[in-house]
């Protein structure tokens, strides 16, 4: 229940298991690429680090004022993985025929993977391999390997650091990296009797990267170890015999953390003098049961579900930036995929979850937005406007990295996105020194950008030419998505400034008033807003009684789904954009995801006729949409249903459904999976009165538990025949289930009987 | 009247007066670049052919299905233009303070470019040096230059044909090339005694073209001339003294026209044998009688507006193609600016004056279309259709060039620009085989489209995710323009069947039957359109009283003129597509344009409120604006600005008034400046109930006159105190002016006094 285990080697699978097992700790991520190397075909050999970028031309058929002309892409680094292992002289690799009893699994509790086969050689002798690996939840800036080989008779070692390394890059698919695959240079490489050093900048933007390599061999027999420099690599061979172990333990670092790259890399390196594999795995341990008494979901009933929800768990754990120089990329840190930018992902998808459980780190992914405001504000004047800040589609430094607009820059949403997640960061912190020192800055100056964009017209406020989160429908007026967002952004905007305004501490409202001076923002500006909030037109279709995706959405023809060819999927590699546009066909949840994150501007009804309606002419081609319909499925009551969307979103990247895992995990995917415990089977909502549940379990489970982090309170959830809800530590808090009020306190747990399983009338 | 001319020399202007002073033939153009070359900064030293393509690659930011991923090219051809002058061993050429009595010009009636000056050498000697050359538009493979010097002393020339040629390219502007200058390739390059031969071939679309230079000496004294190779060039040495001429008779072809382009050449070559520069110049001046005979539009009591119209008609002339493998660049064959690539110019701005004076060239350009069919078929099928043709929004070879499809491929009208051209040049025309064997089919083919691309919503028909002829506006509902114009074209298809179903010759009605067959064309089909076409929604806006550009156009802020900076000029260069597309601003008519094309779909009142409206919030940052907004001030009664509309457009190149006239001449205003006599002043319309005329003269003319021929006939207009129209031959014609109606006959011209001036109610 703890571990992904592999025991078979399938050589088809070889790049999606690379992501399946890559190693991380939201600094560094390393694909689960084979140490010895792979025999046949091709890997993507990816170590990257979070938040390190090059930046790269962006070239346009046709030029437009405002599109960008670079883009940030981040660089694969040297590669620390590879160790070739020969065994009297013959190469020791996963050969046709010449191995048996191959596991590899990922060790949720240890966190680390490990692999081993027994390799047979031509003379019919057989070596035992073993291969650990881990990246440090501890220290983040250390990576290590131990490699293990039983075998009588000479053992030898090449453990490479190399230099020579470059992206990848598919031309056919718009959705992985194009060209440009050579983003670092070594500027130093070298090596002492103690350790390999590899200093690389990235080619555009001059950022260090500093990599330094210990080599501990431990072996019952006689053994040597020599180092040499062979072009970009660094060769380090050990010779042995009969029981040969080599521990690699690898710093890295890079100077936008810190100024001299290297010496960090040094000094960190001679903090763990001493240290062994084994001492990092047990520091790990330590780490990682903390981590799952605080955050495990515990499925009953149903072990594979829990097995696969364990899997999603750890990958966002090992993939979430740790610090305010980074952020989750849509493939984490586990492959090059969307050239290892961040999109609304973050705010929508993943933040939820980490509210939930681990609001420091939420924090960390907070900060970083507040730490590229700046270029965000240099946006939202190139997009004409006059103040505010305009937000990245894409990127990882700040700047615009979407090379086509109308599924990018014209997703003004992610202002509101991003807004959303520091409001709901508020109501589940309370933490006020953040939100006067950061959060309110961002929030006026990101709902800015709608009084500048928008414009009344017969009494109500409107938003022309914007594209909401389903992409296959650009460029319209009023998305209901967008402008039900904006609403609410618009609405806490104003809110804000009055409590922080209204605020007892005399200190909060003078950062107000200095905060409000120093950008310019006026009483009238948030007059205005919370004006266009109340008036934002939310267009709604009586004959259908829906809440229409936009203003002209519902009188475009329905995709004819069924004298199309049903191979032609995903339809954006199948059908020109207009083709696409013209139609009512969605590629993910739009006014659904409006309906989850919002509720409270639609009656039921609406929502469910909504879903009903939407659900139809669905493609999901996105991987972000299955988990928001299902959470919305579990809303409408139909459990069933819901589950289904559970168990495809679940198993996306371990089936390979999409297709793409082999260009890393889909981390939004990921994210809304376990959203959809929190918030589809437990019915979980975060608003200003309060947490909400409507808790039901599927049929498929017994039940399912989870603790939550809520305002300094921890409580656990409890989910079977009855719903339980019990207060580990903190004051009373007061409830609603399924709409009626209860009040918990740490004497009195909540036990509700459940009959009406998911049933929302 | 019959020239311009240019008696300074002003080196800031050259790239200018090189388009203005362009030679062409409809087949082959020439910048008109100094033969001994420019001693200071940059020449865009181009010859082009028409029609003749290389293909480059579209690179875009993010790639979609659909997006072109090669586009055409209109390659720079070999340069005959040089001709290096040294006298007594000194180079001459227009070096400051080295000359006098400089001129330059253009003349009409002549068809060729004279240029002349004396050049001081530093022992102060003088030389008298004239340029002339001509492109013949009786062989229309023939372009010829003369040069002559007088002088004291050693005269020696050197005549370059020049196969080292690359294209202009400016990286800054979009409306020019970017990179990719490098598309043709030489063959074979050689000489014999006679001629300089230069075959080459474009890079990658392996078209050939050649190139074939005789060089004629005279000369009262001695004189020797010496042909060598100089890597990609023929040298051609020419020495002698006092007083030389050298004329260089040229022949270019290419392989799309003749399958042997050498051995092509080679014989035209042979069929000038003996002929002289001025024996070209002399069948030129034949060739031009008739022309200004049929077409000279006459302009009473203003040479300026005089001079300036014969320039514009003259260009049309040099620029429109001549044959059904090329058409009209934007530039005509005077520049590189937008690749050589043609658009809807050509149907809108330049077919209607065309049908007015030379239906025979109107109709090779209706056959290009014709001939490029199969490709907007294919395109078609990419855009997602099952049937159907759909034309590329700008290409040379019939594939889509257009690189941003918003304001490209979204353009869907073009189909319908097409149609409309074809319609009218049946009602100019009568040809019932050209439209049997050719018209027909475009028609019904195009028209197929918009029952694919629309659909019925609430017993209306809709067209969405379209763009008009404003590109500050794209991807919309229900675009006015579009609409009428699909309205209008699916009525005619449907009406064109009918009548040729109804055929009294019955092969006619054979052919219907075959093409239908072949086709897979139903009277379903036909049925559907007729149904689509009158259940056309036109947005129409009640409080306002007029139409509305788009369904949403109208619910949009206005572009904030005032608060702006006006120097920000065009629009496209200063804001971002988003900033400009939410708001009510227009580059370019829009609804106006389909007020003036189809003016039967709007009451009079709503058209003349729509110009108030439009003129408001359009920005002309087109060139194809001005005449449109000038022809409809003169429908509307306002004859003053009608009149500025006129100025601005007549002089937009002769004064560069947008400062791009160095990439070539802007033929779609040319032609829509000449059209703005006739549609504008004249008031003439064409539909299916006749011609109408709505005449009035401006204060600042005295009068005008035209020819016209319309079925069969020659009419003469003439517009002073009267309106005087003229039989010259063919039967007799009823006519509307000011909606009364008049019949014409050879013994009864109509003469109407004009009392109400440019008044239309």
């Amino acid at each position: 229940m703890w571990k992904l285990t592999k025991n078979d080697y399938d050589p088809s699978r070889q790049l999606v298991e690379e992501s399946l097992f890559m190693v991380g700790n939201g600094y560094v991520g390393v694909r689960g690429c084979f140490e010895e190397e792979y025999p046949y075909g091709q890997s993507i050999r990816g170590t990257y680090i979070n938040g390190l970028y090059d930046r790269i031309p962006m070239i346009h058929a046709e030029m437009a004022y405002g599109f960008p002309t670079v883009q940030d892409k981040q660089p694969r680094i040297a590669d620390t993985q590879t160790c070739l292992i020969w065994l009297d002289g013959e190469r020791a690799a996963l050969y046709e025929n010449k191995y048996e009893t191959y596991y590899r699994h990922v060790d949720y509790h240890c966190g680390e993977t490990e692999r081993s086969y027994v390799f047979i050689t031509k003379s019919g002798k057989k070596a035992h391999l073993k291969f650990n690996r881990l990246a440090s939840m501890v220290n983040p800036h250390v990576l290590a390997y131990k490699i293990e080989v039983i075998y009588e008779g000479h053992i030898e070692f090449t453990s490479i650091l190399d230099g020579s390394i470059e992206n990848y890059s598919n031309p056919g698919d718009p959705r992985t990296g194009q060209g440009h695959t050579q983003l670092m240079e070594i500027l130093k490489i070298d090596y002492n009797t103690l350790e390999s050093r590899l200093l690389m900048e990235t080619k555009t933007t001059k950022i260090k990267q500093a990599t330094l390599v210990r080599h501990n061999v431990s072996s019952p027999e006689e053994h040597k170890m020599l180092h040499s420099l062979n072009g970009k690599k660094i060769e380090t061979k050990i010779t042995g015999k009969n029981h040969l172990t080599l521990e690699k333990i690898c710093v890295l670092t890079d100077s936008i953390r810190m100024e001299d790259a290297m010496g960090g890399a040094i000094s960190i390196h001679s903090t763990l003098e001493g240290h062994s594999y084994e001492d990092l795995r047990q520091s790990q341990i330590l780490y990682l049961n903390r981590y799952w008494k605080n955050s495990d979901i515990e499925i009953k009933g149903n072990p594979s579900d829990q097995r696969a929800i364990r899997f999603m768990q750890y990958q966002l754990l090992q993939s979430v930036g740790i610090d305010a120089y980074s952020n989750v990329s849509a493939k984490g840190l586990s492959g090059e995929g969307y050239e290892g930018h961040y999109f609304w992902d973050t705010e929508i998808y993943v933040l939820p979850v980490l509210m939930i459980n681990q609001p420091e780190r939420a924090k960390h992914l907070l900060e970083y937005r507040y730490h590229i405001l700046e270029n965000a504000k240099k946006r939202a004047k190139e997009l004409g406007q006059s103040k505010g800040a305009a937000y990245a589609w894409r990127t990882i430094s700040g700047i615009e990295c979407s090379g086509y607009f109308p599924a990018g820059t014209a997703q003004y949403h992610i202002n509101s996105d991003i807004a959303h997640a520091f409001i709901q960061y508020h109501l589940y912190t309370e933490d006020w020194n953040f939100l006067i020192e950061k959060g309110a800055e961002v929030i006026f100056e990101t709902a800015r950008t709608w009084i500048e964009i928008g414009n009344f017209h017969k009494e109500e406020f409107h938003l022309h030419n914007v594209t909401g989160p389903d992409e296959y429908t650009a460029i319209v007026s009023d998305n209901y998505y967008t402008n039900a967002m904006a609403k609410h952004h618009m609405f806490w905007a104003y809110k804000i400034y009055e409590q922080l305004r209204d605020y007892d501490d005399p200190k909060v409202r003078i950062k107000l008033k200095e905060l409000m001076e120093r950008i310019d923002l006026t009483v009238e500006e948030l007059n205005y807003m919370l004006d266009a909030s109340e008036r934002m037109v939310m267009p709604y279709d009586e004959a259908l009684g829906i809440f229409a995706q936009d203003a002209s959405f519902l009188s475009k023809p329905i995709w004819p789904f069924s004298s199309l060819d049903p191979t032609k999927k995903p339809l954006l590699l199948h059908y020109h954009p207009l083709t696409i546009y013209r139609h009512q066909v969605l590629k993910q949840a739009d006014t659904v995801l409006a309906h989850f994150l919002l509720e409270d501007y639609a009656d039921d009804e609406s929502i469910c006729r909504g879903f009903d309606y939407y659900e139809k002419i669905t493609t999901h081609d996105s991987s972000l949409s299955s988990c928001i319909y299902g959470i919305m499925a579990s809303r409408c009551g139909y459990s069933e249903k819901a589950y289904d969307y559970f168990s495809d979103a679940v198993f996306l990247d371990l089936k390979d459904t999409h297709g793409n895992t082999k260009d890393g995990l889909h981390m939004a995917n990921i994210s809304g999976t376990i959203l959809s415990v929190f918030a589809g089977f437990a019915g979980l909502r975060n608003t200003d009165t309060g947490l909400k549940f409507r808790p039901y379990v599927p049929s498929q489970w017994e039940g399912y538990s989870f603790n939550m982090i809520f305002k300094g309170r921890t409580i656990r959830v409890n989910v079977d025949e009855n719903f339980e809800v019990v207060l580990l530590k903190g004051d009373n808090l007061l409830l609603s289930i399924f709409d009626e009020h209860y009040e918990l306190s740490l004497m009195n747990p909540i036990s509700i009987p459940l009959e009406k399983k998911g049933v929302i009338s």
